[in-house]
């Protein structure tokens, strides 16, 4: 009889849960709230409920191998979600045995971005790689190295927050970091929308985005505006890339990846980040590694990149 | 009956070579000239010849498992040195191929910081270690990482160019790669003379240095002014420091190592350039990784460290 594994993505706002085959295939999915659990235990049963639905589903918890988990700063050898800033959860959460606990199962945490690298060299975009680095563009900048066909843990658990990297030396604070110039302050979602905010706030320019409430302004609403031809939404993604591809340029000259996978929201921009992102990467590279790198979207279903990456871990 | 290895660690100016039991002595070693050699081939034969009398002492060549070789841009995958910028060699040289062809050994080749950090991890400070960086403070700046025991050595071979990220976006040009703001072109020998040669032209301040010509200026006479208290000299290690700092905390974020391996002559500045280093990787750091990094210095011998690197390559 197959076997199957369940793949837990925990977010700080949801978490996507699901049942999948070894070929990648999601069976059955679902998603519950993760912040309106103030405890992690009251969490914890809640997933434990929705997930039995799903595990009656494919013949019984018999047939599950295991529970793979994906979580903000969750940490691979200790089974522990330590810190995490968007999690309702403060502190360092013993997750991985939590879950073990309830569900009778074996299970592997790590972080999210790790886990979706896992996803991407197992059934997506990074497919039969064994050197590429995942940048997971959300309202964070999250992700995940793997070199020689292993992630990159580092010695404590943590490696891979290039989010948190520093590429304009005292340049825009990072609120929740209290860091000054980091990659996330720029190429997040986050990021973007301050980006416009600067650009509106400096200037007398005309723009689309005079519309919106400045601080309402999202990056949705930067690229919907960018789509529309405005020069100010258009200069805030060129903007974005710029800070990206030198950024990654620096990662290329580390550990010298085949590829360079781009997820998460701010690829819907397309084109507006992807162009500026190549040129500024290759000008930034030294001879050696020029036209080299591919720069790469996910193209897995997104609803269930996160689970499948999660899922991934158990399989081994 | 033992065997040995040998090291050999191709320099721009001078070549070093020795031979070396498991437990990592250099029973006998020496060194010739790389840069009076216009032909590979030439430099090849004098090899053999000096190699063949050191063979000779420890009981001829069937006591020899293989030569390691440590080389400027030298690839591990190919074998070969691929257009070394300090080299008298152009284009892309098959150096393993021909040094095996002419002493009819086993040889493995990989670039000079990444043998270093391999005699690092089998000799020396990273003796024990599974994640660490090499930094090796020279004439430029090279580095070796390590991660879960192995050497990154990414999709190419040409992993670990830390030297050439961009710490200062549109900062100091480096002349040899035309790059602006790289590592390489603050924290390097070069780059300390660069700087004090920048303080002095851009103020009247007061300095020892000022009995130099400006353009005669180097690395030691920088250090030799900073033990004399002087505070230009002091300020351009300051400042090297801060820079060194910066880049160590982003590669810290990279792979998080045990520790970060200082090699080099700029480390016999010692505190000089320890203190603002440490002092401003940990200020950039997240917290997750705060006070977990320990810097150190390299404690091999220096005329063997080179040798002792290339060497390990062959224990395997």
């Amino acid at each position: 009889m197959d076997s199957y594994v369940i793949g837990v993505d925990v977010g700080g706002t949801g978490t996507k849960f699901g049942i999948v085959d070894k070929d990648g295939n999601v069976l059955h999915s679902s998603a519950m709230p993760t912040n309106t659990h103030a405890h992690v235990e009251s969490f914890i049963d809640e997933l434990y409920v929705r997930l039995a639905e799903l595990i009656e589903k494919v013949g019984g918890v018999g047939r599950i191998k295991g529970i793979g988990v994906g979580a903000p700063n969750g940490n691979v050898y200790t089974g522990t979600i330590e810190y995490a800033p968007n999690l309702p959860w403060k502190g360092v959460i013993p997750f991985a045995k939590m879950i073990q606990d309830k569900f009778k199962l074996p299970v592997k945490l790590t972080n999210d971005a790790n886990a979706a690298a896992v996803g991407e060299m197992m059934y997506g975009a990074a497919k039969g790689m064994k050197d590429f680095i995942l940048i997971a563009l959300g309202t964070g900048v999250g992700s995940g190295i793997v070199s020689n066909g292993q992630l990159i843990y580092g010695h404590d658990g943590f490696a891979g927050e290039l989010g948190h990297t520093i590429i304009i030396p005292d340049g825009r604070l990072h609120h929740g970091t209290r860091k000054k110039g980091s990659l996330e302050s720029y190429a997040s979602a986050t990021g973007v929308a301050e980006s416009a905010r600067e650009i509106l706030r400096e200037s007398e320019r005309p723009s689309l985005l005079r519309n919106i409430p400045i601080d309402k302004i999202t990056s949705k609403d930067v690229f919907e505006a960018a789509q529309k031809d405005d020069e100010v939404a258009k200069e805030v993604f060129e903007f974005t890339g710029k800070i990206l591809g030198m950024s990654l340029a620096n990662f290329v000259m580390f550990s010298s990846p085949e590829a360079i996978i781009l997820f998460g929201g701010l690829t819907k921009a397309g084109d507006l980040i992807l162009k500026p992102t190549r040129e500024h990467m290759e000008a930034n590279l030294i001879e050696i590694f020029q036209n080299k790198v591919k720069i790469l979207f996910s193209h897995l279903k997104e609803s269930d990149a996160a689970i499948l990456g999660a899922s991934a871990l158990m399989w081994d």
